[in-house]
């Protein structure tokens, strides 16, 4: 949870070159705003660390995506790119970062189909700090629990209008499920399909590693994550990652994954822009690999994972 | 499309006893809305005739259920009763209806998880005109497309988390499929499931009728609707046209219903609180019923629906 006075907002405005500073603690949009009243939007969650915006490309082009999918006309890049800029340094500025350790900000992107009867978008960049949760469930790991997303694993190819691909702002399931871990005493979810496919958590992309010896006993590492024509979200850190396991040697993997392969592997993690990674400690209350094998791979891939611009 | 000054908005706020009157055309959310963010939260939408909302208490306790299947807390009725008298005075007073045929308003409800970090929920009241489309399709009938909404009929029941009972502000999918009817030259859309069963229109109830005659040669009239357990959302209008029906000597009918249930009817309609009785012509191109009977049917459940309160 943010508080709004240390969130720093700046509107995307075709008369402010730079976007158009505004005061978060204050309304800033209309009831008829079809972001508020529908849900009718997409979104990026970023994180930048040192006054940079990690993987700010990928985050884009996804943005992009998901205009597409809702046919909604998103910004230009160089308009974000200038508007995130001066986000950033107008937090920075209104609260110094106090160490290097510290100095992580969350920078959301939102666009909105605009008010009812407005002709364009409603486009904003808040950036803010980074909460202690995410932070502390890098360290200590998560307990999850499977639900079923009710969806079918062909739903997204043949039926386009369900915005399977797209992040909108649309998130009531998401939000309703993590509820739902909540009350059961776990931190996070997994979801599958309804024909029994490991999907993705709510607001993260599922990884799982494998360790075994080759033939001339050294050991081969796999990471594998669940296949994109899924219905998931393609995640940009789970992408970048992928790059720089393959990059340090790692075989990698795309499902299908069923539960078991969870609940088989050496590893599992949820990665996200924010929390990063998130090692899974138990799923459904069963322990996941060995605590010291998850902890030298955890180390391993956060090592890659830092080396990503 | 509503112009944001023909909008009367009210906030439900515990220090103004019949709410808080507050100005549509300007910015009243703030951008950290959960509503805004999230999607997170419920709605209802209603239509006042000559100053009264019709079927009120069947709305309220509908954003009461979705509350439920939401974990937020909704104001209570009396709250909404009185911001809701207050709204639609402010608005008959601003903008005095010409007509009885043109006094008519659309109420809209709406509860958000608030903003993050906040205690409340936001929660207001909007009173605005009702559009043109909406009053020229009851006249004229509209042409639907089938869509697949990806769940099975099953999922509502074993996945309470996918909130597929409440009236949620998560309408992306909803707004996308409607897009997508449009550009196929439909006005509308009716979601089956992924096992084939009939379910809803985006913003509406499926209605169905049969004319036979019985063994005396009497005719006998049925209205069928698909069965709530299917995961659809509970009509108001179709639960108290049913009643009204029923009352007058039709024969009641619940699903399951498949798409041939559709193109074998004598008449079909989607049913809801502001557009009221839309009779359907065509589905996916193919001419339903036959006209006359459509018109006569049609003719005489809209005077049953008239008089509803």
């Amino acid at each position: 949870m943010t508080s709004p006075a240390s969130v720093v907002l700046v509107f995307l405005d075709s008369a402010f070159p730079d976007g158009r500073l505004a005061d978060a603690s204050q309304p800033q949009l209309l009831v008829t705003d079809q972001g508020a009243t529908r849900g009718d939007g997409a979104f990026e969650t970023m994180l930048a660390v040192g006054g940079n915006v990690r993987k700010i490309q990928a985050h884009l082009d996804r943005l992009d995506g998901s205009g597409k999918a809702l046919d909604l006309a998103i910004p230009g890049q160089d308009q974000w790119r200038r508007a995130i800029a001066a986000a950033i340094a107008e937090h920075r500025s209104q609260h110094p970062p106090v160490s290097d350790a510290d100095d992580e900000l969350v920078v959301k992107l939102v666009v909105t189909r605009g008010a009812e009867g407005a002709a364009a978008p409603t486009a904003w960049v808040q950036v803010s700090p980074v909460g202690a949760g995410a932070r502390r469930q890098r360290e200590t790991g998560i307990d999850v629990i499977l639900l079923d997303r009710g969806y079918d694993s062909d739903a997204a190819e043949r039926a386009p209008w369900l915005l399977l691909g797209a992040k909108t702002l649309s998130y009531a399931v998401n939000m309703a499920a993590l509820r739902h871990a909540h009350k059961q005493g776990a931190d996070d979810v997994i979801f599958f399909s309804s024909d029994g496919r490991v999907l993705e958590g709510p607001t993260s992309t599922v990884l799982l590693a494998h360790v075994d010896k080759s033939d001339d006993g050294t050991p081969v590492k796999r990471l594998i994550t669940p296949q994109l024509d899924s219905g998931i979200l393609a995640g940009t850190s789970q992408g970048a990652l992928f790059k720089a396991a393959k990059e340090a040697g790692w075989e990698l993997g795309y499902g299908p994954l069923v539960p078991q392969d969870l609940l088989d592997a050496d590893a599992v993690w949820l990665i996200s822009s924010v929390r990063l990674l998130a090692p899974v400690n138990r799923i459904d209350g069963q322990e996941i690999g060995t605590p010291s094998l998850q902890k030298e791979l955890t180390a391993e891939l956060n090592e890659l994972f830092a080396g990503i611009q």
